[in-house]
């Protein structure tokens, strides 16, 4: 019997959005479902909790200590601009108790972009960063983010924080990347819940299975997602689930 | 000098959203900006944190347990429909130490909708609710949500979330609204934030403002956002933040 290769340890991911307007429902958040993507893609790791807080000091230093202890790293956005509800980096300074002050590197970059003229009180700002901070090179509107300890710090704006994220790549440790495969069958939950069950049951160390309904183009039906970082393995699952609906006569929806 | 009208009393809300599909990035989540909208604009509540896990038991009970005794209301989404990855309702009940069984009312109704034939084990897995729950009228698909303590349980497809909501209001305590004006304006953060600083100061009891860059129609700009229980205060300070760009020759984006 050939040996089960052995799994590299699952890396555990938490994402902070700080930003009142994505609480008060006034911005749809866009960051989680790209994070957790890029991560999953480009470095194997599932993204395991997010939370949405206020742009308040008490709550950024309770759930950053909160987060950073109980995950490998905390991605954190929002929070990094020039404004004065931009309080991110001195809440983080707070929270691991380093101080909080200019860092040389991100104080020369800003100044070079912007001219010594044009390099105010507010664009100096975001130079100011927790001491022990290792910078996230920018390259839209220059401002680095950061990484401290387990925390990574980006900023909310989805393009800028899109145009930045491959830099972080090189600071995390990857875990296995996690394969899926979605089956989407004409078929209401009710109909395949219990094989459904079964299979999970049969799979249940290795294989997540999901099912979530769908209204899509007139069409009512399923989608069965199965995830693993075992690709074997899915192939034989998604077979049983196309099997299963070979059986019970469900056409698939390709689209 | 008028009296000042006292506040209603801030009511706390945190929404729960349970699902692999929305931490893997699979699924966009927008079940948040749709509650957070809803509940300030029919109860006067702003949302005050929101956190978004994966379908594990011990995960629910541990965040529904902390966040029901931290917040007013907890609203959860997703994991009450008929499959295996349908957790939520069992683990509510573990959470509150109740039984999880048929609910008469919620059996009653299910069963009438689909005729006793079709009223197979996965539909009827629906019925099965905390005991001590009320329900939560579906008018799409039936199956209802409930409500038990200060949680309370919806489904995560939005589309169903979405009709059933105001069938909640009449089990919450009502807030004072939040009102809230933007000011887009065409230049950049760093321009304004001093002021924009001062002016937050001089309204720093019943006034919050965000500021957010934007991007939109080929133009780059700023939406101050000012927000506010006291109606009153907001046309005040709007017009402080007016006067600040007429001073500064910042022109208005109105789109």
């Amino acid at each position: 019997m050939p040996k089960v290769k052995k799994f590299k340890k699952k890396i555990s991911v938490a994402i902070l959005i700080i930003g009142n307007e994505i609480l008060s429902g006034r911005t749809q958040d866009l960051n989680v479902s790209f994070i957790s993507n890029w991560l999953n893609n480009n470095c194997g790791i599932s993204v395991t909790e997010v939370r949405i807080i206020p742009d308040i000091e008490k709550k950024i230093i309770y759930n950053v200590l909160e987060l950073s202890k109980k995950f490998k790293y905390v991605f954190t956005t929002g929070g990094i601009g020039p404004t004065h509800d931009d309080i991110t980096a001195s809440s983080i300074a707070k929270a691991l108790n380093v101080k909080y002050e200019y860092n040389k590197e991100a104080y020369s970059i800003l100044e070079k972009y912007y001219g010594k003229k044009e390099f105010n009180i507010p664009r100096k700002k975001m130079a100011k960063i927790p001491v022990g901070s290792l910078l996230i090179h920018n390259p839209v509107s220059i401002a680095p983010g950061f990484i401290i300890k387990n925390i990574i710090c980006l900023p909310g704006v989805p393009l800028i924080l899109k145009s930045m994220i491959h830099n972080v790549k090189k600071y995390i440790i990857k875990g296995s990347k996690i394969h899926s495969r979605s089956i989407n069958l004409i078929t209401l939950e009710s109909k395949i819940a219990l094989e459904l069950k079964k299979i999970q049951k049969k799979y249940l160390k290795n294989i997540d299975i999901g099912s979530y309904p769908f209204f899509r183009l007139g069409k009512i039906g399923v989608a069965v997602v199965v995830r693993s970082s075992l690709k074997k393995n899915i192939f034989k699952c998604v077979n049983e689930v196309k099997n299963l609906a070979k059986i019970k006569k469900i056409k698939e929806f390709n689209y």
